[in-house]
Parts: structure tokens; sequence; C-alpha cells
């Protein structure tokens, strides 16, 4: 399982055909929907997640839009970059990609970091590169190590990402998956073990395309250590939506389970309404995390909705 | 003294005019000699340095190039971005740069940490942006808190980068001169204090243009944390020009005056050669560390002969 995912021969066939560009750096992976007299969308799947978890939404997507959704580094088909996965570096990737591949302004919808991500664009993208960022249950503040407000990664994903590492091993270097499968089986206190890893026998398809240093980068705190969240939001240039899923306090213990918290959610919206942008805020509780890969139709629907109030 | 320089005051006219442009995190502040005809030339400068450290080289190198020199972020005229200076935010910027600005593939030259960012340009630019790199006097692996071969920069500068931190502040929120002017009398052990501060009263022009914060940066190691020496020469895509100068190691306790050792240098020409790229040395023992400043003539020589002989 060791190597750079293009020498892995781990991939599968999807349904619409993957392109790659040189972007410098890296070489990128991505899918294209749509016509060009659309509206441009990005799409920018979430931690261990390749493009193609965009794929049950793609289809309806681009009736609306002329749809874009990559492979970030450390995932799937794009290459791989030991040591150097930060918000910054995957922020500067999409701002290339932007400039190279789609070259028009764009919405983007990011999951989980991707959301992240999707605010990182809307702060620090180069002029016009972006019209409106959606963040999908993106864990602003709470993929932090040293979060400036509420909890950060080590009260949340942080221990499950330790496992990952460890019996992963940086670029799988380790590929113990049976003993991962079972510390997480046993240790986990959130109900997504059997959500992510139906079949314990193997890894599923999108974790065989990760490379488990990412995992590391957070736990470690190097992927926000000089990107700051508070700074960041406090310099967003466009409207911003935060979808916020599914979540759950632990009474006993404090520990949420679940992406971001109310009160940071909350912090959210005064950071982005100070630097005088719009803030849209939708509940949606009972929405998984990944809403664009488990209820594509209500996805879809916040997508277009949101975007038809765009100026 | 405190706050950011655009609203400080403290900039003193000169011989080229400047010019700014937006490149979205931050704007960039810049000068620009010679025709448009000529073979374009990026010119970075070394920490605490403005673009008019080129200044008394501009003139002649114009002869022969279409000269750029950079503001780094948190440094003269550019943005200042607090918890935000790391080797690949500075190489971002510069890669947002030739393509809004310049507009053509170049030769960068970069002196000191600007000699670094000239690496990362030719192992992390756009296809096609960078012709070749000059690194001048450049810190590789000094530079970085744990590098991979040699000494790192508690071994160096760092000590001298603490007390300009200490007794200046983050943005000059200390502001203390006459404290850390008599510090760095009493304690530096490089003969550098006459040479870069010869009045005592007063911090120098380069320095009132300087945020205090990149000092902070290079010795808690946060400036290449995701950015290791070792691995960012390994992707080097051009033929690298190091040029070496004074140094002295003490022959009691075996600390280096001076940017590089000399076995730092052949490792730099190892792993470049490794990765299929020309690398020349040229040793210039009696040169001082901004040889574009102090030494324009052999400067100019320098860059100019060694341009002809690119393809």
């Amino acid at each position: 399982m060791a190597g750079n995912p293009a020498e892995r021969n781990v991939f599968v066939e999807h349904a619409f055909p993957e392109k790659q560009v040189d972007l410098g750096e890296i070489t990128m992976n991505y899918a294209e929907a749509g016509s060009p007299d659309k509206p441009a969308l990005l799409l920018v799947p979430e931690q261990t997640g390749s493009w193609w978890s965009y794929e049950p939404s793609m289809g309806k997507l681009a009736e609306s839009f002329h749809v874009f959704a990559v492979d970030l580094r450390g995932q799937g088909r794009s290459d791989w970059t030991p040591r150097r996965y930060t918000l910054d570096n995957f922020g500067n990737d999409l701002v290339r990609f932007i400039s190279t591949v789609i070259g028009k302004p764009v919405i983007v919808s990011g999951c989980s970091s991707g959301g992240v991500l999707a605010a990182w664009l809307s702060a620090y993208a180069m002029p016009g590169q972006i019209r409106a960022a959606h963040c999908e249950d993106a864990p602003l503040f709470a993929s932090e190590l040293v979060p400036a407000f509420g909890h950060g990664i080590m009260q949340a994903a942080g221990p499950m990402f330790m496992m990952w590492n460890r019996y992963l091993g940086d670029q799988w270097s380790v590929g113990d998956w049976p003993a991962m499968y079972k510390l997480m089986t046993d240790n986990t206190p959130f109900d997504v073990v059997e959500k992510m890893f139906p079949d314990g026998t193997e890894a599923p398809q999108f974790f065989k395309e990760y490379d488990p240093e990412w995992a590391r980068a957070f736990y470690e705190g190097t992927v926000a250590q000089s990107c700051p969240h508070d700074i960041m939001l406090s310099k967003v240039k466009t409207p911003i939506l935060l979808t916020h899923h599914m979540r759950h306090e632990d009474p006993e213990t404090g520990i949420l389970g679940g992406a971001i918290s109310d009160a940071q959610a909350m912090r959210m919206k005064q950071i982005v309404e100070a630097a005088g942008q719009r803030f849209d805020y939708q509940d949606h509780p009972t929405a998984l995390h990944m809403m664009h890969q488990y209820d594509p139709d209500l996805y879809v629907k916040v997508i277009t909705e949101w975007a038809a109030t765009l100026g």
C-alpha cells in the first residue's frame, strides 16, 4: 500500500472523466461537469475525501453550474507532499487552479477542512477570484491545535487522527489496517466507525486514496500553525454561508461530537460581519457531515438557492 | 513607532519610483527599472531589507535587464501580516507578483532569506515562471530551527533575532531601541553591529521599515516549519547559483559567523545535482553578506555574466 498514489494502482472508475493540471509543485487531479456558460462552482472535499465524494451531487449541480471538483494534495490522484500539508499550501494550490483551469470568478463550496479552505479563499485568494464561499459543516477554530475561541482539535477529532496516522503511517508506511480498525471500534467516542467503515476487513476506497500524514498535520497543529482561523476570518472579502450539521455534546464530558460548536459558529458570524461581509447561517441538525455525499438533493438545493441570492 | 508601516510615516524618497499591486492578501510595494524588451530579473531582499537595498545596483542592472525589486510582506511599504510569515506565504506572494506584474519568465536573485526564496521559486513556482535562481549568501539549512544537515538558526542568527524581537516587539509594539542597541553591542558574537547600525542613537532606515515579528518566525522555526530546505532543494527545476560570501568559524566555539557553512553549501550542491539541475558555486570570501548593496559592481558582474550562460 505504501508510496505515491500514482504508483499504487488503487483507483477505480467514476462517472465523470478525470483530468490533471501541472500547478508547479503538484499535479492536481480534478473532474469537470456542466457548461462553461454557467457560473463556475469549485468543490473542495473533506479530509479523506477525493473529488468523487461529490459524484452524487455533480450531475444535478451541472444543470445550474460549471462544476469543478478537485483532489487536494495528499488525496486521490493528486500528488502527495510530505511535510507540506498546510492550509496555505492547499489554498494556494486552489488559487493556481482557479487562475489556470477555471479562469473566471467562482463560488466555492468546501466540506469540513475543505470548508475552512473555502473561508481561506475568501480571505486570501487573488483579487476577483472568489464570488462567495460555502463552508459545509466546517471546523473553524475546532481544527486548530490552539484556537482563539472554544475547543481545539485534541478535544475533537485529534485522538482519532492519531490512531489513523499511527497505524497507517505517513504515506501508508505502516499500513496496519486491522489494528487501526480494531482501535477505532474499541475507542472512538463518536458514532462514526460504522458509517465511515462499513466493511472492517479492508480500507474503504476513499481511505486508500488518502495520505495519513494529513491526520498528523492536524493533531500536531502544523496545518494551521501560520494561519490562525480568527485572523483568516477577519480578512474574508465575500459573502459566507455556514451550514451547521449534526452535532452532539456529551452531557457528562462536554466532548463535542460534531465539526464546530454552536458558540464557535456564532463567533465566526461575529468576525465575518465585523469584516463587513454578509454571513448566512443554516442549521441542519439532522444532516450528516458530508451532506453533499449522503443527501445530494438537500445539498444541491442549499447551494442553488443560496447562489441565486448572490449579486 | 508601532502599527502598520502605511500608518507610520517613516519612509524616505528613493531614486526609483515605487508602485503597488494588490495580490489578494497583501498589497506589495516594488520598484521597476529597465526596458520591457530586456530579460526580466526579480530581486528579493534579505531579512530587514526593503527593495531599495538594491538601489545601488538597479541602474547598472537596468542596462541588461527589466528589473523588479520588491518589499516582501512585513517590510517596507508592503503590508504586515502578523502570524503569517512563512517561506510558503512569502513565496506565493512572489508567484502572484510574477503572474500579475511581470508576466514573463524571470531570473530571480535573492539575498539571504531572499536567496532561500529564490530556491523556493525554482522548486515551487508555477510552470514556466522561473528561468534560473541566484541564491546570494543564502542560509539554506542554517535558517531552519531543525535542519536536516548541519547547524540551525539557534547556532547562528537566532540569538540576535531574539534580541531584536524582544526589545522591538512584533509590529514595533515595544520599540525600545536603546535597550536593543546596548544588548547588541554587548553580546553579539559577530562583527555586524557597527556595519548594520553605525549610528546607535536611532534605528536605521531599513530597520524602521521592518516588522520584528520576522525575527520571531525564524527563531521559533515557524517560517520553515512546513518547508524543509532539503525537500525544497530536491524539487528545484532550474539552474541554481550560490554565491558564498564572508564567513568565519570561531576555532574555540565552532560558532559560524556567516550565512551558511562550507559543508552545507556542498550538501546543497549534492541535492540540486541529484534533482538533475545545474548547480554553480562561486566563492567570494571577502564579500559582505549584501554584496548587491555594498559592492554593486561585483554583484552586477556576477549576475550579468551568469545570466549570459543560461539558455
